[in-house]
C-alpha cells in the first residue's frame, strides 16, 4: 500500500473542499486560528511515518487531552474509576448538564466535559495542579518521542477566562459529592491540559500506545489499550461518534481545535486536523479525511 | 485455539453462575421460560462450527430481528435510509420516546424500538405484512442454511396484546410525519418478526453473513457488512452498550428473549443464549459469556 | 361599571389589532376559519349578560370542553381522580409526552391533553361513548341555560383522522396501565368532546357555574368551584399559564378554535374569542382582550 | 370571624399532628433545628394582628427572600426584567438545572433558585453587596414595622461553603451571558439574603404590602402587588404550586427553614412556620396550617 500517495490524494481533495466549516469561537485564541489548513500523519505499526500538508503546525489539542489524563486515570485506579463515571454514549452535546442531573453528578463517560472533568479531578487528588500537568506532559512527550511538546499558558488563561460552563459542571459534581478538589483548582489544571499544542506529526506519534501490540511501547496495558479505544469508538466524537463509527469504523478522539486522533489497532496511528468544525463540534475536514482515509485503506475494525 | 474447550469451559461456568437474571415478564410467553438454560455456538469464517449446553432449544429472537430487518433495509434503500432514521447511540432505554419528542420523530438508531419500528415500516411500504414476513423469513433461512426457522404466533399475538408502549411510538412518529403504514399494520408486522423462533445454533450460522469477507456469502455488500457492525457495536445494547464494547470489545446486538448475536469480524459468528436478563434487558449470562469468550480467545475489535 | 362600553372599547381595539396570529392548522375545518373575527361575552353574577363582536359565530370550542369534563369526574370521583393524573403545571406544551415517561404514565394535570385523555378515560369506563357525551352536552346545555349546543361531526372526524398525537398518548398511559379502555375508544369520544360548538355568548353562559355562590347553580359543589379555577389557573394555559396569571390575573382556559373561558370568582364568567393563536397556542386577540378587560374592569383575584 | 380561636384550634391540631417531617440537612445550622415548633400568625388588613404557637421564635426565612428581593428587583427594572429570567411555573424541583439548558440560561421564573439568582445578580449590578443586603434589610424592616430583623452570619457562611449547587447555576447562566456579576459575588449576596432572621410574626406583618389596598403602605405600587401574588401563586412552591393552589388556594411562598407567607388579597397577611419539610422542601405542617386556615376562614381567591 502506497501509504504516501493516499495522504496526498488525500491533502489534495481537502484543498479543494469547498466548506472547510467554522472555527470554535468561544475563546479568542481559538477563533482568529485560519481555517484553511489541513495536515494528515501516519504512524505505522512498523515505525514508518507518512505526513502530508499542515502536519507540522501546531494547534491546541483541546479534548484529545482526555485521552492522555484518561491513560494514566486507568493506569493508577484501573477499574475503580468506573465509581466516578460511565462509559456509555451520553446522545448529548459534549458540554451537556442534562444527564448529570437524572445521575445524580456521575458523568457518562470520560471523553465529555463532565466525565474529563472528573479524570482530572482524580488524578489531581493529592497533588499540586502544576505536578499533575508535569506527569501528562512526561506521559505525552514519551509516548510522541519528542520533547517539544508545551502548554499555550495564553489559550489555558483565555479558557479560563470563558470556563464558566465547565466551572458549572464542575459544582455540579462537586454538590453531588463526586469531586475532590475545589472546582476552581481542577477546572484551572484541565484548562491547562487542553491547551497543550502538538503538531499533527506529534499527535500521530504520540497515539502510537494505543495500537496495541509491541509498538504500543509499554506506556498502558494491552487491557487498557483496548478500553480506552473502545471508550473513543463509543464516545469520542459525543453525539457524533455513532456516525464516526459508521463512516470511519475506527476509534477517534477529536478536539474543539480541529485535531482529530484515528486509531486502526494493529495498524497505526493516524492524526488529522483542520480548525473548521461541523455542527457537532468535530473537524469538519479531518472528518472527512478520516473516512477518505479508511475508505482507501480498507481499514476498519468492523470487516 | 481448542474452541470446543472454551466453550465447554464457559458452559460449566455459566451452569454454576449464581444470579441468572429475570426473565422478561411483559409478555406471559416469555415470563414462563426458565431462566436456567444457557447454550452458546460459534460459526467460525472456515466453516467450523461449535457448539456447547442448550444450544438446541429454541427461543424468541426478538430484537435481534433487527439486525436481519436493517439489512433487507440496507439492501433496497442505501442510504436514504438515514432521512428516516439516525445512526447514534440513544443514551436511552430501548422503548424511551424522550428523544423522540425533541427530534421530530426521527429514532437516534435502528436498534431502538422507535427505529426499527420505522425500519420495518420501509420495507413494509407498498406490501402486505405477510410478503414482508416471508421475505424476513427467506433471508433468515438463507444466512443460517437451514429452512426450519418459524415464527411463534403465539408470541406474536401476546406482544399484540401487549403492544402499547410500541403502539404509542408508532403513532407518535406517524404524528411527526415519519410513517407509511397505519401503525397498527407496521406494529403488527414488527411484533411476528421479533416472535421469530431460532437455536443458538441457527442463530450462530445466521450470522456469518456479518463476519466479513468471503463467508458472508454475498447476502449483502462488504460496505453494510461493515456499517452494520458498526451500528451494533455503538447501539446494539441500548444504555448499555458502550458497557459492552468495553468489557467484550465486540459488536453484539441483543434480545429480550435472551440470546446475543455477537461478530468477531473477519474470524466468527458467534451466538449466546440465556433467559435471564440484567437491568439494561440484555442477558445476564450471555453478556458475561461473551465477555469471557473475548477474554479466552483474545479477540477483540480494539487491538 | 359600564360593561357595554368596556367591551364596545376592547372589541373596537382588537378590530384595530396589527396581528391576530394564525389559526390553527392541524386539522382542515380549523385551519379554513377566518383569523379576522372577534367576539366577547361578560355573564354576571346578579344575571346581566353583555357581548360585542362576533359574540353569536359558532366556533369550536376544543380543550375549553376538558373544564366541563373535569366538572363531570369530580362529581363522580372526588378526590380520588388525582391517583390517575396530577394537579401541578407541566411546564410543557400541550401535547408533550416527556414528563410522561419519567412519571410512569401519571399525567401532570387534566388540561394537558394527557390528563384530559385520563379524565375522558374515567367517565367513559363502563359507558358508551354515545352515553358520556350525551352526559356532557346535557351538562353544558343546563350550565348555559341552551339546548341548542351540539357536536360538530366534521370536525370530530377530521381530529380522528389527524390523531396520531393523542393516541400516542393514550397507548403510552395504557402501557402504564393508566388507561382503563381501549385507546381508541377514549381518543374517539374525546375528539368529539373537542368538536363541540358554542357562540361566544353560549360559553360564557355555560362559565357561569364557575362563579361560585348563588350563581353557580348547584351543578357542582363550591369546593369544586374553588379547585377548578385553581387548576385553571395554575394550568390552564400550559405553558402559557404564568403570564396569562400575571397579565389577566384571573383563572382562564383556552382552546385551540381561538376560544378562552375566564372566571372572575364571585362576579362573572367572561368568554373571548378569535381564531388567531399566538405561540403557546392561545388565542392571540383572547389573551390581549381578556387582559384589557381586566385592566378596565380592575377585576384581578390578586389584589 | 374569631380569628385568635382558629389560630388556637390549628396550633392545637399541629401540636398532635403525627409527622412533622424532616429538616432540611444540607447545611449543618438548618439541620440541627428541633423540628417540633409551629408557630401561625395572622396580620388584617385591619391592622389587627394575632398569634398563636412558637411565633416569636426566629427562624431563617431562605426562599421566602425571594420575595422581597423581586420587589426590590420589580419596582428598579419593571417590565425589563423579564427579558432575563420567565414567569412560568417550571414544573421542576427549585433546584433543577435542566430547563436552564434547553432555554438558553433565562430561568422559568423568579421563585426557582437559579432565578432567584438573576433577580439578585439585577440588583447588585454596580452596587456592593453590603450596599444591597441593607437596602433589602431596610425594606424587610419598614415593611414588618420592626428595625429587630438581621442576617444570621453562621447561616450565610455555612451556605457559602455548601453553595455548589448555586454556583453552579450561576456559572450555567454566566456562560450563557445572563449574569453581569462574578457568581462568587452574586452566590454570597444571595447566601445573605437567605440568612435572614425572622419569627413568624415578623414575617406576617412584613407580608402586609402584599395584601393590597390602603395597608400595602406604597412599598410598591398597586401592579407589583398583584404580579407578585400572581407568581407566588403559581410558582411559589416550585413543582408542589399546583398543589398549594388547590389545597389552600392562596398565593404563597415557601423556605426551606420552614416557613411560608400566604397572601389573602385584600384582608390578610397570614405567616406559619414549622421546621420539618414534605418532599417538595416545603413545611408539612406549615402547607397542612394553610390549608386547615383557609378552610376556617373560607378565604380563597378562587371563589
Amino acid at each position: 500500500m502506497d501509504h504516501a500517495a493516499i495522504l496526498e490524494r488525500i491533502t489534495a481533495s481537502m484543498r479543494a473542499a469547498p466548506d472547510v466549516g467554522e472555527v470554535a469561537r468561544y475563546i479568542p485564541e481559538l477563533a482568529s486560528v485560519d481555517p484553511n489548513q489541513f495536515g494528515i500523519c501516519i504512524a505505522l505499526a512498523d515505525g514508518q511515518v507518512f505526513a502530508s500538508g499542515d502536519a507540522d503546525r501546531r494547534f491546541s489539542i483541546q479534548s484529545i487531552s482526555k485521552v492522555f489524563t484518561l491513560a494514566l486515570a486507568l493506569g493508577r485506579f484501573g477499574e475503580r474509576l468506573w465509581q466516578r463515571v460511565g462509559r456509555e454514549p451520553s446522545g448529548q452535546p459534549f458540554n451537556s448538564i442534562l444527564q448529570l442531573e437524572h445521575e445524580k453528578g456521575i458523568p457518562r463517560n470520560p471523553f465529555i466535559n463532565a466525565g474529563a472533568l472528573v479524570v482530572t479531578d482524580a488524578i489531581l487528588a493529592g497533588h499540586a495542579p502544576r505536578e499533575v500537568l508535569g506527569e501528562l506532559l512526561r506521559f505525552v512527550r514519551a509516548a510522541a518521542g519528542d520533547e517539544d511538546i508545551h502548554i499555550d499558558e495564553a489559550v489555558a488563561r483565555s479558557e479560563t477566562d470563558h470556563g464558566d460552563r465547565n466551572m458549572a459542571l464542575a459544582h455540579f459534581m462537586a454538590a453531588h459529592g463526586n469531586f475532590e478538589n475545589r472546582p476552581a483548582l481542577t477546572c484551572g489544571t484541565y484548562f491547562h491540559q487542553c491547551a497543550i499544542e502538538m503538531t499533527t506529526r506529534q499527535l500521530a506519534l504520540a497515539g502510537r500506545f494505543l495500537i496495541g501490540g509491541p509498538r504500543s511501547g509499554g506506556l498502558i496495558s494491552p487491557a487498557s489499550v483496548r478500553r480506552i479505544n473502545a471508550l473513543m469508538l463509543t464516545c469520542g466524537h459525543y453525539d457524533g461518534s455513532g456516525d464516526f463509527a459508521y463512516r470511519v469504523g475506527l476509534p477517534g478522539k477529536s478536539g474543539v481545535g480541529g485535531g482529530i486522533l484515528v486509531i486502526a489497532p494493529g495498524r497505526a496511528s493516524i492524526a488529522v486536523w483542520s480548525p473548521g468544525l461541523n455542527q457537532h463540534g468535530n473537524s469538519q475536514l479531518g472528518t472527512l479525511a478520516a473516512e477518505r482515509f479508511a475508505q482507501a485503506t480498507g481499514w476498519s475494525v468492523f470487516g
